[in-house]
């Protein structure tokens, strides 16, 4: 069958904050081929995305993003790995194209999924889908105390892990940052997995990231995220050396395999953490999950949007089954909750699993989604490029 | 003084054709401040940089490019890279952004360069202004013979080198590059300097690249630009190797001073080839053309659009005396030479250098800018973001 449509809407809560919360607004991505359906989520700035899906040829390898994809056959997994393929090299010098496409690769794989009959984790080789054990992402509180309060209900709501970043970490005295991680550790209690996330809060400072190397290890904690850019491969490298047992973490910034295959190689990573949103879909995570297993590096699902979001990013790593640790969105504002009508929650055990329904098995919900979108026209020399899609 | 507009005109030829011609159409960038204005180009993609200079925040670290510019100081260089950091920080999930900070950069450079009545080279610390070699960019013919044609008449034009890209280059037997390459030797002369532009044919191919080995050796090649994408910095440390003495080249597509770096560190590169209009600007540029002198890579500007692009393209090596050969665009559309009152011309020893007036010392010319002024607007949820500014 042929790929008949591409329609991007353009989701937002009546007001976006300027807070850390990745919650806020969304691209959601439906495609059409025969008499099937694929929907899928592209992270982050849904304006650009969409001027890059229907955006004026600049020169051969500079096309709109859906002149790759439109007309174009979809039948199997190949078939999706060559619009992969074909996106990259007609639009080379787009630079948003990579985030275009993950929305648009998600799609296609819950299209396909929905017509075989198949969770896309089996398209994609997996005959098991292993449970996953979820991390309450939060950010430190503003004090220890409060910090301590936060580690405190997590443990009560059930998680065996928490994740708390940036906020005032790091960026104040050693002192604050060692009592931060003391009341973290207390109010996980001794089991609990303890994750920090320094939001790249060091940029490229080595000596200030060593700095907190002991306080960290004595809190035991498993991983230190983003303590520079992604980047800063020689950075994370010189702390990878004096960092153990805590592992480094990053890689959520990688936009095609090639980066998060870098930060692998040259970084010192204990764990990568792909978002299936940004770094070109499904299919170019399934990559680097295969090439993180082959070099001892464990890898994360990045996720801060709707379950759609969540069931894309944990497809890439489902069968993987010593890679257990998954980032689980937990503050999520009502557009990203309301947008899907079932939702991936922890069982009894207080694990999760990707879905084992067709596609991506997450439905989205066309009433909730029409309260959140948000009308958007583009015209050029004229003619309308864009104007936001009737959704049924 | 504060800066108080950021107005970026699309420009095109009436018709875009698919070919590799980046020079068909144009990101033109206006600053204002104070009583002072700059001028600077995106490279590439003019509707998708316009929409990330002015999307709605998706949140804090996913902010419009102009919120982290407009408003802001501009009396001196660091306020330059101050705000560049801050684009980086405030956009950092935006991936569009560094295409649309590269056009602002630029511009700013050109407006403090007038405002202190100084050439940009000068702003950037350097004292000297050396002449760099133009090599005359061309594809490969169709034929040996045609390519033949080719050389001849790029060494009766007085060009000292030449670069031959992909065409039927790299796609073919091995016998039909054999004969290509003798071509463009045989027409250049003995003394003429030859580069070869592989355009990624080879992907990630090593092999396929190894077999071009003997003849590009045979050749005389001074350089294989870019036999495979630009992340692929194992593949091209793998036949760095063997290459010697063809250098091998690449870098157009880097978007960050880390992307630069990390093929300057672990591609084996001879010769770093950077655009800065894609890579975040001239301070960005500036950074890497440091580096790269510093471990012993040659710089080299990536520019295939107006003059205004190549002023800026030269500026952050202009002072460096041993990196001399420099992209040079030939085969301009109308649009790219028009749009600029003055141009950068080979002088009677056919060598070229940045301009000695202030700023980038090149003046857009506004009338003709006018006519491949495309009218564009975008609106989001009832609000008019973007509708193309007036030009005077």
């Amino acid at each position: 069958m042929k790929i008949e449509s591409i329609d991007f809407f353009y989701l937002s809560m009546p007001s976006v904050l300027d807070i850390g919360d990745g919650s806020q607004d969304a691209l959601l991505v439906r495609v059409r081929a025969g008499e099937w359906t694929g929907w899928g989520e592209c992270e982050a700035a849904p304006l650009v995305s969409i001027a890059s899906l229907v955006c004026p040829m600049s020169h051969s390898a500079c096309k709109p993003v859906q002149d790759s994809v439109l007309g174009h056959t979809l039948d199997s997994a190949n078939d999706i790995r060559a619009i992969g393929d074909r996106v990259r090299a007609n639009s080379l010098d787009l630079l948003q194209a990579d985030h275009t496409l993950s929305g648009i690769d998600i799609a296609l794989w819950d299209l396909l999924g929905r017509r075989h009959n198949e969770p896309v984790w089996r398209l994609l080789g997996y005959t098991r889908n292993h449970d996953k054990t979820p991390y309450a992402s939060v950010l430190f509180g503003d004090t220890a105390e409060e910090t301590l309060d936060k580690a405190h209900t997590i443990r009560a709501q059930g998680f065996r892990a928490a994740k708390f970043g940036w906020g005032p970490f790091g960026a104040g005295t050693l002192r604050d940052d060692e009592l931060q991680l003391q009341a973290a550790r207390e109010g996980l209690g001794a089991e609990g997995i303890l994750l920090i996330d320094a939001g790249t809060v060091w940029k490229t400072d080595i000596a200030a990231a060593r700095a907190r190397l002991p306080a960290l290890k004595a809190a035991r904690t498993t991983w230190l995220e983003e303590p520079f850019v992604s980047g800063a491969l020689a950075e994370y490298h010189a702390l990878s050396r004096d960092s153990a047992p805590v592992g480094m973490a990053g890689g959520e910034g990688c936009h095609n395999a090639h980066m998060a295959m870098h930060m692998i190689d040259h970084a010192g990573l204990s764990y990568v953490q792909i978002d299936a949103g940004r770094i070109g879909g499904i299919s170019v995570a399934k990559d680097v999950a295969d090439y993180a297993a082959q070099h001892g590096v464990t890898y994360v699902n990045h996720t801060f949007t709707s379950n759609l979001a969540l069931s894309a990013s944990l497809q890439p790593y489902a069968g993987i089954e010593d890679h257990v640790i998954s980032e689980f969105p937990t503050e999520l504002k009502s557009l990203a909750v309301d947008m899907t009508t079932n939702h991936i929650k922890p069982d009894h055990n207080g694990t999760i699993r990707a879905p084992e329904a067709p596609g991506l098995g997450i439905e989205p919900d066309l009433d909730a989604i029409e309260r959140y979108l948000v009308d958007t026209e583009i015209r050029v020399a004229g003619r309308t490029l864009y104007r936001t899609p009737a959704l049924r």
